[in-house]
């Protein structure tokens, strides 16, 4: 396997991101405050799946006084469903939902003295736009249409190659905690040993990765993975706290934790 | 009454304003396309009332075709409600749901080649912050964090003295189809008679109150409306056609239809 | 093809059902008042697609005095898709989500003093239901636990063969206005001829099926349609015209229309 | 001050009840299951400002086997505020709106295998209606359309005067750590010592409340208070555990934990 987006940098540089402010109202959920003193890159809900405007207001500001960067984590319409389940939606409507979703945290990161930095959807539609090509072009349409941003995405996936295509800087993505095929996509949720759940192998993974460009499938093959983006995880308890030893075990194995430019 | 926000040109110059947008998804409601053929400034729907992103990105693409400002049309978050129903948001919350509106229309004006030239409340926001200081305060402080604009509103309103005492320009603005008091306030939709019905009267009141800066009250006594823009209303059948007639009328009458600066 | 659902009566007895009540809030849609005083079945929409409260009762109260049936038209919950985006949403999640519209729309026809007569699903997920087995027996699960009622759907499809299976009365459905592949499937909307337009062939088509149980397909074969409801559309303009004239075809041609049992 | 609605009997009995399933679909947020093992009669909310079916289901299943009395916790339609920002229904809508929530909430706990019990209003309805004779009644209508059911609310208020005036039956309720002004309403949330924080304080001011029908006013005056069920929160961490050291308290005391009849 050949990955066209990979950095060819032999020094092991990542940029760590994180799902923040993905509360809703009355209903918390992210620990945002203890992310942003640990990630590079904070994805922030735009309001589609979880995120209120109060909320993505103060993400901002606080991502900004951090100088971590703000992204924004587009996703179908379903606050019901968390953005979880997928959607047929036409591609011209998905285009100007994206569009939309990025346009509303744009304001509040502006507001904070910065700006979106990229787009990285969100859940379902992630899920989704690895295979679907025409959903992926979709994004793609949408993120040109909010003024063009770098697009954080799977390895190989339909949406990394639309926006590559479309002149897009495009940041490829490892995740932490969860579990590979063979073939390097990732173990769908719904099967067992979809998550990693022991710590340790969660950051001797994240180790691995970033140095060796390489990952154990839930099969046992060896895969070569290659990322310049790593995904922890912020939404369960304890979240934060592994991320932080995820982020320590990187930096003690000599990984320079800095976001993609 | 002294309007310490009209215009102090003597030679009749008005701002012609419509609500646009205002569908959602598969219901239409105003006749967008006709409107924007009459209209000097377009008040868009940003989805909180009214208004999807597919329906805001053709708005804005045809207003910036045709010259058309764009103004957000900013509201309560009340869908079922279509914003008519007053709501006790607290302030900050209700400026952060206004530039998250701001926001999202922007991203799509900004598409298309121009940006959002303005904000105007809608609906129950539109009525209750001629009086309510507290959400007046907030509605300037979510314009501000937008980036400053300028502000349409009822002349006295405590909307508009928030926003020029925050250094923002603003606007004022009557209605072609509205009654008003002895006050010069509106009245009430549901009252009786709030309403002009009498195509003839509608046209002969506006080209009264751009040239002689006066309408006459519900209650018969002469009061003085000096107003920067008129508002016509698109929601109803027939309305685009009306606001033509208007327009006509008030050019017929010399006065000259133009944007504000 | 044999269809193990159709009615086995000889003599030519047919339902009609229209969807109604699917505005929401300011947006009308469905000519309501008309479209009762045509059809024995009304599928009233349930506020996950369509359908505010205050429509529901409004509908109900009218649907009862008229005597006209009042079904249960269930949606996937997507108001800014009107429901016709398809949605991979989880079987429980799912079951619940139709008894929570049923049970809603339940009690305003109780108030009306009737009841929900039957179910049928809506847009986007009465085309799932056609084909995908695991969300029939979802939809079949909601209507057990709404406490059993009849399902309206396709001949031969999905969901009409789960809910025979749970023991639930089944009401084979035809479409008057729309075209057939050569299996007795549906065009889908998005295909070029979809929807038959010219009024004079619909109601030929109408009576057709329900005198010969047959329908010509879009590729020019004669395809066997039994059903013992016939649907009549009335979210466009003229619909509610279109509906009585096809009535009346089917009345001249000794048809008798009569809700089903 | 005289409570007409005050039960008569001398002996302490007392109904404990606490607001259920406020959380939506990701987001959880009561302690559902703990709270069942303490209460007598739960207010399940409805899906207006908390509570997605999936969540109603299960909690109405648990009520059940567990004898719990299910009481509709219905609310303005204010996901985003979580029911918390009072609103301005017309009261026709506002009507058709309860009656929705209860039909849907009833639907499960007939599939359950019991039924709704009583109406108990959420948030800022709950407040607006102790004063606000017009929204009461349309609570009022609302519930009486919905076939008629007990309605709970503060002593004095407009809701319990409208509710017994239409021949409802009438629920009195006091709470557990609200503080109290000197005429027997609460403090506004808003205000300082609003909430009773100290768990002793809470747990002697219902034995106090219970078996001498009198509480402490913030100002020091003593004021009666005498209610037939006494609400308990569930939304806080330790909730749950509060709420059962205020039942072993005041069975300890003496008093009957029991649902209304």
């Amino acid at each position: 396997m050949t990955d066209p987006w990979a950095d060819p940098m032999s020094a092991p540089v990542l940029d760590l991101n994180a799902d923040l402010g993905e509360g809703f109202g009355r209903w918390p959920l992210t620990d945002d405050e203890a992310l942003l003193s640990v990630v590079t890159s904070a994805n922030v809900a735009c309001g589609f799946h979880a995120g209120d405007p109060t909320t993505m207001r103060w993400v901002c500001e606080r991502a900004a006084e951090r100088g971590v960067r703000i992204g924004a984590q587009v996703s179908y319409r379903d606050l019901a469903g968390f953005g979880r389940r997928a959607m047929d939606v036409p591609p011209d409507e998905l285009a100007d939902e994206i569009t939309y979703q990025v346009g509303a945290l744009r304001v509040f990161a502006q507001a904070a003295g910065t700006d979106v930095a990229y787009v990285k959807p969100h859940g379902a539609l992630y899920n989704r736009v690895v295979t679907d090509a025409e959903q992926a072009a979709a994004v793609v349409s949408g993120v040109l249409q909010s003024g063009g941003l770098p697009v954080l995405g799977l390895p190989g996936s339909c949406l990394l190659e639309a926006a590559a295509h479309a002149g897009l800087a495009v940041v490829t993505e490892a995740f932490a905690d969860r579990a590979y095929t063979a073939h390097g996509t990732l173990v769908p949720r719904r099967e067992p040993g979809a998550l990693v759940l022991d710590p340790d192998a969660v950051i001797a993974r994240s180790v691995r990765m970033a140095c060796l460009a390489a990952v154990t499938a839930v099969t046992g093959e060896e895969v070569p993975i290659r990322a310049r983006s790593l995904c922890v995880h912020g939404d369960s308890p304890g979240a934060a706290l592994l991320a932080r030893r995820v982020r320590e075990g990187l930096e003690s194995a000599g990984v320079r934790i800095e976001a993609f430019a």
